[in-house]
């Protein structure tokens, strides 16, 4: 069968209650489905995504050649089969792909929000994709999947909606953001502010696509070195040297230095920056134990099977960190989850990458 | 007795022969002392020192309350003991605290060099010190120690002066820098050339000391990740927020941020930028087996006894990168060396704060 991908985008007119007290209203979330659903509704499998990620997980659009983040893993005969599964990724609240975000028009004007967008928190994220569903007629999904910022998504789910999915797969995130990981966001967020072509927040969005934000490319470069691991940047990049340059030359390059630019400057031409501030900000105040008296306490509320996964040398959200979430369970006398700690070189992006190391894993997960 | 504190700067009128093919004429190299020389001149110690490390390594200038990098190691009754050894510590060449760098006068005339300044490497730096050293009518020194890059120029003065020191500590060092290093300095060293009160290097040195530069700020953020390890981030900062700002608060900061932010900007007041793109491309194109077939054909020139040490921890120079140098040592066949891996969750700065760790080691070393 074919993927079926549809794009939709939903416009809500009641108040968005977020964490911080403030509201966002009105506001959209546009979402791609993937798939059919049954009869039952019984067959929906939901994908977050992470940080630069979009609602566009799998396929590739008309005269486009890339394909979704994790086009890998979902399609038909895929980990994520969508001969099985309707599979939904919306775009989260926040973000700048079209669902709302700070650069979205503030109603009832059409400037965008700028720095009056309210601070969203992943529960907030969780919070808007769960009124979509609600609109979807969705009341309960068979799983909820992501890595990363997808993955704190998923375990949000658990905690804030425990009757609302049968299976979270949680994948490279964390029960609460560690300071390494806020540090490597505090230097994009100040390479950010501080380029005067970023306007303190005033730029034009169409002149920071054309002429890229050098900014946020230092930033993004500060993000690849998290994204990566020691070992696979020894093996992608070594000592290597673009010739063309001499090794005596102040700004000669080496490998790594030509990666680092190029991915840095590249994406500054299809992310905003001040989305970045915003989804940065989600993720350092990410915390699954905020309301509640300790991380155990927040834990007690899931009955989904949880399938916690971790890559051994994810710099960025390190293996310990998920089995953190593992020895609460233990001890909580929760025997409802399964811990995976993969083997990996790759790093932090090995979630997107190495989709080998966990397909059958999901595939089995979901199908079991 | 006393420290004896004595700071001279040399001036050297012959011609600096770079590995670039380049040459600098005529260069001024600033350096320190501490203790006595002994008669047969036997009792010399070279410290060598960091990235933003200077000449002035041990004792308090009169007026300031700041003591030197290393002075808990070196002094009366310490590891370094002056009562017995004559210690010597160096500004590098290309480094801005005294000895000829990128804005020291151009000869003839008084301008700055700023990009007309060659790139010089730590094999360089070590040149430059083995003159001063003949100028001193030294020829032979007891030891020579250095952590980071001065551990760098430690390994380098084994390799290439082989018959200069008895004995050789390195510390939180590596053979030729690994592509995540290189990376560290990449976002540092972008973060300088995109900051518009750089002026593309044409800036003055007396505005960017008074009112900062934001980019060598972010740059020196990101280099503070790699400072510290995970485990000591965590230890240190932990979740803690800074109250004043409420979490909901898009500039509100966590302790790490804040920690960032100090330590980044404080840096630009005292630290000169085009000296920081000098010293970082230095220690980017650092390789020991640079003009060798091999690493273990380099380590082959060794007569020194090697005493190497890593931090567990370190995220910069892992502990793996020095466990290769004794790797080829064992392969050589040469025993005369010591590799120790101290347990420690501080990261790279350890050799520059747990001092308890290495000093008994360092003082039956020198002495032994």
């Amino acid at each position: 069968m074919s993927l079926n991908l549809q794009t939709y985008t939903e416009h809500f007119t009641n108040p968005l209650y977020l964490e911080s007290g403030r509201i966002l209203e009105p506001y959209d979330i546009t979402y791609e489905t993937y798939g059919e659903l049954n009869e039952d509704k019984s067959n929906v499998v939901v994908v977050c995504h992470a940080l630069t990620g979009s609602h566009h997980a799998a396929g590739t659009y008309e005269g486009e050649t890339k394909s979704g983040w994790w086009d890998g893993l979902i399609g038909p005969n895929k980990a994520i089969d969508t001969d099985k599964y309707f599979v939904i990724c919306s775009n989260v609240i926040g973000s700048c792909f079209g669902s709302t975000g700070p650069m979205s028009p503030q109603h009832p004007h059409q400037e965008p929000y700028r720095y009056k967008f309210p601070v969203v928190s992943i529960k907030d994220m969780v919070k808007a994709q769960r009124i979509l569903f609600d609109r979807l007629d969705i009341h309960r999904v068979h799983a909820i999947i992501g890595g990363s910022m997808g993955g704190m998504q998923a375990l949000q789910f658990a905690i804030h909606y425990p009757n609302f999915a049968n299976k979270i797969i949680a994948m490279a995130a964390t029960h609460a953001t560690q300071p390494w990981a806020i540090a490597f966001n505090k230097v994009a967020q100040e390479a950010i502010l501080k380029d005067p072509d970023f306007k303190q927040g005033y730029y034009d969005p169409e002149i920071i696509k054309e002429q890229g934000l050098a900014g946020m490319a230092i930033g993004r470069m500060a993000g690849h070195i998290s994204f990566l691991s020691p070992e696979s940047m020894r093996e992608k990049f070594g000592r290597d040297y673009k010739l063309t340059d001499g090794l005596y030359e102040l700004f000669g390059k080496f490998q790594v230095e030509s990666y680092l630019e190029y991915n840095g400057y590249n994406f500054t031409k299809w992310f905003d920056p001040l989305t970045y501030l915003y989804i940065t900000k989600a993720i350092n105040i990410y915390d699954l134990s905020r309301g509640f008296d300790s991380l155990r306490e927040a834990l007690k509320r899931v009955t989904a099977k949880m399938h916690l996964i971790s890559f051994k040398n994810d710099i960025l959200f390190k293996n310990f960190e998920m089995l953190e979430i593992a020895d609460e369970f233990k001890n909580i006398g929760n025997t409802n989850y399964d811990y995976i700690d993969i083997e990996s070189d790759y790093g932090h992006d090995a979630f997107l990458v190495e989709l080998e190391k966990f397909e059958s894993y999901v595939k089995d997960t979901l199908d079991g």
